[in-house]
């Protein structure tokens, strides 16, 4: 691998502002202070289904990362790469146990958060013909248990902010978008408010009001 | 944390036999030769939402893992916790091209397998409600994209093994409980044939043939 950004260059962010997916990656790069450069993809012109992007993923999605000769699809995935590579300990430990409690984070962004919150927006937002009451289902559900993490800790994981966090930050701080009212989770909004006070946070457009 | 194995007690699993979430666990462990205690969850009579079980994962999910002080829930989570202490380099890289690669596979495990194979053999194999049509629109997508990736490359990241396959590997390899064909996928068929041909490993019930 070539130290792209020793060598002045920074790594290429394929990018959709709207995206949370997209978005979870310019929040910690802006975090953890690791330049990146944006490239935005004209998405309702759909580009992200042509060349050069669907070479670089063939699933059509975005965010895409290339670093050099490093090529990543899947927020979660750029994010574990960008901080093993350039963020420190700090956002991704490496001892076992901390891993482990990471990706527990990073398998619900995968998973609950893209099926609730994120979906209920892609309806909500851009009209997307999707299963808008198994959205709101899944959203009520991973919403509550995350609002019992939080009311016995700070943090997702690691007890300090890691990419966990900004892994499952976007489409909950989002949340309202898709027609999710955040009132009944005190602490949810609480553990927004800590992220968007940590230094370099970067806002997008459409967070909650707490944040 | 006590290094539980050095002290003679294997991690606990607390099982399901037929989940393909907990197969991955049995598998890796199998694989990479990790002692693991199974126990089994009674999951007709409910006893994943009750005490001892639900107190260690508030999800009422298996499989959960229990290491000493550590307890984990979430298969990708407990496949990296254990090979990061116990499995070596070879399962799970240290570096951070290897780690993005890996942990896209992850996100694939948790989110279009889960959507995909998975959901469609709960509903073939165990008669749950959900959206049988939608499961398999996700199972054909990620089929196809998995077959395109395995024409290029005979493992999931990383060139060898890695926990990448085993979090892939059993709901794929059982998708015809879900009456999905693999006739179509002749490289997901070699692959599966390949992991079924790694030293130590371990089969569950309903395998595809090829397997």
């Amino acid at each position: 691998m070539t130290d792209t950004i020793a060598a002045g260059r920074a790594p290429v962010l394929y990018d959709l502002e709207p995206s949370g997916n997209c978005y979870k990656v310019r929040l910690f790069a802006s975090l953890a202070q690791i330049p990146l450069e944006r490239r935005p993809v004209d998405f309702l012109a759909g580009d992200h289904k042509r060349e050069p992007v669907i070479g670089l993923n063939p699933w059509g999605e975005l965010p895409v990362l290339v670093d050099g000769d490093v090529v990543l699809r899947d927020s979660q995935a750029i994010l574990v790469y960008l901080a093993r590579r350039y963020g420190g300990e700090a956002w991704w430990p490496g001892d076992a146990c901390r891993q482990g409690e990471v990706v527990q984070w990073l398998s619900t962004a995968a998973n609950e958060i893209q099926h609730g919150p994120c979906t209920a927006r892609l309806i909500r937002k851009f009209g997307m013909a999707l299963d808008e009451a198994a959205a709101r289902r899944t959203g009520d559900r991973i919403l509550g248990l995350l609002e019992a993490h939080l009311v016995r800790s700070d943090w997702l994981a690691a007890n300090r902010p890691t990419i966990a966090d900004c892994a499952v930050f976007p489409y909950v701080a989002l949340a309202g978008e898709g027609g999710i009212d955040l009132a009944p989770y005190p602490f949810i909004r609480a553990w927004i408010a800590r992220i968007a006070q940590l230094p370099h946070f970067l806002p997008t457009a459409g967070l909650a009001p707490a944040a």
